[in-house]
């Protein structure tokens, strides 16, 4: 059984920050989402790649237990060129070739059309609302989201929202999507849209869960080295998304557990390049970090 | 006997927000983290005021329990005018006229030179040290500060934090005084002047313990009304404080709870003009809030 069904881009990433350097190494919201909810559940992707995407990454893939049926070929690659700067906090765009993303088009195989969790990754929001439509009968919806897609498609993005069950986004995201600068009031607002529940990511600080009756405020893991953020926080939705696919419990405590197990993913993934952490960090790690996180909010 | 001593400035505030205006109102580091202390101890003040300076002011600090023999008068209050705009995040400053705070020599009283607790508030660095010389066997010395002094005094800033136990600051200061963006290195380096523990308040993220061997993450209180977070830094540092001198134990976890009281009062603070909640808040809403803070980081 596939679970969840996961959306988003698969791209070859050139990375720089002030502590290294990677070229061409695998990247993409469904890349590093499919990754962390495969330490959960046996995901599956919906993205598209051309014909010079690297057969060692499809490997990696399904040595990990991740289903690829619904990973169609184009001609090239998605490709993004992108470095931080000292303080880390924000990736700037050097290049981004589109190339096959131009003209994706979902294709949702059999095998998982009986799925009942679904992560939207950070994809654009009408393909985000196909595969919605192609799920027979979804029990979970959770949704990732970017900037780019407030600024350039607020009106399908919102449309989409409303289907979703989770809405899970950024701080800079909510305060712009909801043009406010406070937190609180932005989940307020997104609330209203969805069925269940808001979770901000908030990175060095953080996230917060809003679901109308019920606040919970996760800590951030301190790291004092942190190699390389991309993709920390598709990550984070799909360790989220994939330990409640396993755990099939959507109650208040449990969805706190998952938003912890999405936080230690995310940490373990800044602590290396691209997605080379994901690949080395073991069961035995995750749990490691689950009791420190116990530990550091103790009262 | 007066537990904490604490110094800073008192002052008359012009303030405003997008939610209101307050002219001439009660300000300054120490009368915000005395009002803060006030509801675990029975502080003693080390200011300075002006003739002009309202009776009914100095009248609130003693129905408070705050002894004010170590008020001294000059001529005019030290002042401070100042405005926030949509986001709150930072103070602007229109205008700072010192007046009194010029020529402040700190005049101990006997009354306080036995205590055992010292919160060095936000002042000149040479003030706080010339407290640390005048308290005769002080068991803990909590310091404040803000980027005035990282950036005018900075080796007399150094001097005075290496006779600290616990170093209470924020994110920006953290980052700017060891020049780094990243706060567990930050953390780190000050742990190596202090000798207790490091304390980052992170304003509407929580706040952060380093001690070495421990470290607590404390979540911030969701706030969907913030009207004036001016003094919420030193209503932490105060309330902390006078927590840790009303309990005298500075274990681990007592120091954890000190933070959550801090992180309280200063939650209440924003919810009103200047002092104004610090004036009203009572017993049962410091519990109430506590509960509140356990479940907000339950999982």
């Amino acid at each position: 059984m596939v679970e969840p069904v996961i959306i988003g881009s698969v791209a070859l990433d050139t990375i720089e920050t002030p502590f290294g350097k990677a070229e061409n190494a695998l990247g993409g919201s469904a890349s590093y989402s499919s990754l962390a909810a495969s330490f959960f559940t046996k995901p599956g992707i919906l993205s598209i790649v051309g014909k010079d995407f690297p057969q060692e990454h499809l490997e990696l893939f399904k040595s990990k237990g991740i289903n690829t049926e619904g990973i169609v070929t184009g001609e090239k690659t998605f490709r993004w060129q992108g470095f931080y700067e000292f303080d880390m906090n924000e990736a700037k765009t050097l290049k981004t070739e589109l190339n096959v993303l131009e003209s994706f088009k979902v294709k949702v195989p059999e095998s998982y059309k009986d799925s009942k969790y679904i992560f939207l990754g950070n994809i654009d929001p009408e393909l985000q609302l196909e595969v919605i439509n192609s799920i027979k009968n979804p029990e979970l919806i959770v949704m990732d989201t970017m900037n780019f897609w407030i600024q350039n498609k607020k009106e399908q993005l919102l449309k989409t929202i409303k289907k979703a069950d989770i809405l899970v986004f950024n701080d800079g995201e909510a305060r712009e999507l909801f043009n406010t600068p406070n937190l609180v009031k932005a989940a307020n607002q997104a609330l209203k849209l969805v069925s269940k529940a808001v979770i901000i990511k908030k990175g060095e600080h953080g996230a917060l869960l809003f679901n109308g009756s019920q606040h919970f405020s996760a800590p951030s893991f301190p790291l004092e080295n942190i190699k390389d953020p991309t993709g920390c926080g598709d990550v984070f939705g799909g360790a989220f998304t994939g330990y409640l696919a396993k755990t099939q419990n959507l109650d208040d405590k449990n969805m706190r557990k998952a938003i912890i197990y999405g936080s230690i993913l995310a940490s373990y993934n800044a602590e290396g390049f691209g997605t080379e952490m994901l690949k080395k960090v073991t069961q035995d790690d995750i749990e490691k970090r689950f009791k420190m996180f116990k530990d550091i909010r103790e009262f």
